[in-house]
């Protein structure tokens, strides 16, 4: 995406000891690319905060055969159908559906439409991870 | 899935009307719904930290062009085939991809993979979602 | 602080035993008493975004010896002096002193003030907890 | 507390710029000061998850007037004794206390501590900040 650029951090032996062991724990090459995800992590969180144009992905997990759920699920997307790229649906058994929503837009929506998928009778639980589009970070 | 009950809940005047403001806000038609909405988070929380059978989502946002991430993203996919159900791919730009992972069994398999994925040069940034699979709640 | 209602709240019989063993794990006598902190616990996070008056704590670690650290940290909180209410000084060891601020007012202003805090060289850790004032709860 | 080492890394020149514009609107006056943090940071959590010695600030928002509520909260703080280093009281308004007890000892007993104060009747609000002794980071 860009050029590459280098810069020097100074730190404490010891601290930097106990991140070396951390990110190897979590299986990173080398030190760069841990704090550049550190760097990144942060930056996403101020995208949401800002309004900016960001992805997410709003999962929710329910008993199909309630009653009219299928059918407010589907209308309610329909409603917010310019934020929402696509969905996966999968039998968990049964009864229980996981429903996987990526969606891409402003994040007051995406937050609304979580809300209101969410408090549908029969939506056991709902969450919404809030990512990137990757274009500026 | 079950027999309903019903039970009583005794609570200051003032705090019941907030929450019944709340929950219209939030787009909710009654409030055993929105209590039982707050109770199965809970719940869920638990089955994480208990080691329970979880479902879960894990989102990863990357630029496809980087030399063998597509290979090195599917090779550790595939390391972990037996708790991955499937997954979803949306080219956001020229550029970034966003994948959508759907996930089912051991918290702590999930959250290795999770951290595995992640830590990938080239992978801007991944989320784990952390939900039920429905059975128990 | 105001008069008790009493509603009811309809639940499938599966879940209600899930959360009456969560609840006893967790101490509580009864469900009215655990359901009304998990409304409180819904308005407080509402109380922050809304921007009401609420009230926190800011934890900071931090080595006492580094120079003019002890400065910086006085004449920040001299600034903010308004949504300060009174600092809890603890020395965990000869170097590594706790310090908790106990803060007042509005969200944006107690947020900026970690912000500030915590950004200081020598500051090893800040952390914000947002509670609230009780007023209104 | 120990030596400085230095070590470089290389990122996108897009992500730096980001990166500098964030930390300057967090007051950071350097680079390396803000990596240390972000550093510090995933250690505290480690500390946390591993068990490890830590520090923490429990607060409790309840309204005095209720009975017998301040002889509860002494005696759990009593059997807790060995974990509570001191506790700092601030009367928010006639009926509502904030109290701030800090902690330092397993992470375990703290947030048993936490929840065992946070379930009697009368808390309105408890929240559990985790920092760290200092010691090791």
């Amino acid at each position: 995406m860009s050029n590459i650029v280098r810069f020097g951090v100074s730190l404490e032996k010891d601290l930097l000891e106990k991140f070396d062991s951390l990110i190897e724990s979590r299986n990173y090459t080398n030190r760069s690319e841990a704090i550049r995800d550190l760097i990144r992590q942060e930056l996403i969180k101020e995208e949401w905060i800002e309004g900016e144009d960001v992805a997410g992905a709003i999962t929710l997990v329910y008993d199909h055969h309630k009653r009219e759920l299928l059918n407010k699920i589907t209308d309610i997307q329909h409603d917010f159908q310019n934020i929402i790229i696509s969905t996966q649906h999968i039998h968990l058994d049964h009864h229980n559906c996981l429903e996987l929503i990526a969606v891409r837009g402003n994040p007051g929506q995406i937050q609304k439409l979580a809300d209101r998928l969410r408090s549908i009778k029969g939506v056991k639980h709902g969450t919404l991870s809030m990512t990137t589009t990757g274009k500026n970070i």
